[in-house]
């Protein structure tokens, strides 16, 4: 009896401030905050990200096409590389990525790590080499100092490198959306409409796909279940990969986190808007074609979805030295 | 006689502690921390400053090339413009260019809010148009809002853009560098050869160009005044502004604050090192080879310019809305 006095008043309690009990049966839960990070890592890796001398040009960081002020994107259809070249596919967002099953849409890089050293040798992005870029950094003793401080080596290699990068990465998650607030018992953290967004969201199938603490990034899926998508690219997703006809046009399935800030979207960045962007997945993933009220709640439920952004200092970079090979931005 | 005696333990006290009078009759004078700002159009003009919105691609922003993490500069000769074009001149420091008696190397902007406005609009820089930005901005309910906090006016125009830039840019001061601890009475801030370098700076003659706060920013000089300067570029400085035959190759001398930083050298980026630099304008500047031994420590005396570098948390940008028009980096 004196139990259940004491649950019903912090029933009582929790109603009037505004908590509830925590939503624990839901397909999406709420990101944590980064754990078991190496803090030296991580500053060492946010000069990495930042330092535009990772690239042939020393004007291409990993920031720019993954900017950190604007969702970890470049927010445009797809990027710009060396000497303004188009890349061949939309940049996905940096934050959360952690929580990804593989990096790159077709998931060709297991893991943050493995994605890091991608771009700075990629002709087409940063021009770069990884023998470039490790000789850049072994002529700047104070990136000689911090390497030896954080791993202990006198010399640098592309492991090191892409190890400080990834763990700086790790620390790139979003918690504390209004959503995630609602998913640990804050009830009036959503409004109506956008609970009214989230069931929508979960019972015409959005869900199947986007789950999970990312709200997707779990599994590959066919671009075009319903109808075939007509994309604005040449690229044919994960068969690139596994080599697998049954893959083609199998993407990995993106993070809804922070959805608002990582515009446009698709793979091909051909969906300026979220009402665009949840049409065409309702008509060619669910066959449904989503009302113009259905739509608006779904993107009301959308934006609860933006998290704490990431906060730090804008890293200072160590000046070069008189030996370190200067960038080449124009001819060569 | 009391009086006496407390000076002298003072003086005591100050040496036993490094501490000695400061240097009041030195030709540079110690950067002062940003005063009388306005805090709500610094937090406005930091997020102009990185938004990439304000130049056509969508990929250029005031920090690209006036790179806060280096120096306030793109440590390149020059700078890389819409579509990979080549600029026309060295991106000069925004450190501590509040001081300088103009903007642009041939001072052709007044003042930091005149300057502003220009590479926005420059066609071979970020490509856009003041009309264009400003269509951006009032797209976005945030910073609809925020202008409208700051300025109290329903409307934004380059006028509001330019003034939260510039007043942004006014605390990018680095006050605190080990010469200015130097001036301000801390005795053993500089070593042995950085106080014979700066010795060689006054009695060598760089001093009647480089002085005052800034070590330079004051004054418009001739590039080239004993022997000709053979540039790597075809501009030809102050008498665009003037229209004057004697103002041919001349150009607003660079502050040597956070000098190290600051590389390459000159208006057409052609000096790599400091020692480079020093050099040329040892031999066309002053009719004076300086020895390796002079040359060394001059340069060990600018490295003490290097001061407090900014420290602000990386901006977060308001996303943009579906009414936004998007960036168009690539074709049209």
């Amino acid at each position: 009896m004196k139990i259940r006095t004491i649950a019903t008043s912090l029933i009582a309690l929790g109603f009037s401030a505004g908590i509830g009990f925590a939503q624990s049966n839901e397909p999406i839960q709420p990101v944590k905050p980064a754990s078991q990070i190496n803090l030296g890592m991580v500053e060492l890796g946010k000069k990495l990200y930042f330092d535009p001398r990772m690239s042939k040009s020393g004007f291409i960081s990993c920031n720019s096409c993954h900017n950190l002020s604007m969702g970890g994107t470049d927010n445009i259809p797809t990027s710009i590389g060396d000497k303004w070249q188009q890349g061949p596919i939309n940049s996905p967002t940096v934050l959360n990525s952690s929580l990804n099953v593989a990096q790159f849409w077709d998931g060709r890089a297991a893991d943050l790590k493995a994605q890091a050293g991608g771009p700075i040798a990629n002709p087409g992005e940063m021009g770069f080499s990884h023998t470039l870029a490790i000789g850049m950094l072994e002529s700047i003793p104070a990136y000689v100092r911090e390497f030896k401080q954080v791993f202990g080596k006198d010399k640098i290699s592309i492991e090191e490198v892409t190890l400080a990068i990834a763990e700086f990465e790790k620390t790139l998650v979003t918690p504390n959306s209004r959503f995630d607030q609602w998913l640990l018992g804050k009830a009036d953290a959503l409004t109506t409409d956008e609970k009214a967004g989230y069931k929508l969201f979960k019972e015409t199938g959005c869900v199947a796909c986007h789950n999970g603490p990312a709200v997707g990034g779990a599994s590959f899926q066919k671009m075009g279940v319903v109808a075939a998508y007509k994309a604005n690219d040449k690229v044919e997703g994960r068969s690139a990969v596994t080599g697998k006809d049954a893959d083609r046009f199998n993407y990995k399935v993106p993070t809804l986190r922070n959805v608002e800030m990582t515009y446009p979207y698709f793979h091909d960045g051909a969906a300026n808007t979220l009402t665009e962007a949840v049409d065409v997945m309702g008509r060619l993933q669910l066959g449904k074609k989503f009302t113009a009220d259905e739509n608006g709640k779904i993107v009301a439920f959308l934006k609860t979805l933006t998290g704490d952004q990431p906060n730090f200092a804008l890293p200072i970079l160590p000046p070069s030295s008189d030996k370190t090979p200067r960038p080449t931005p124009f001819g060569k």
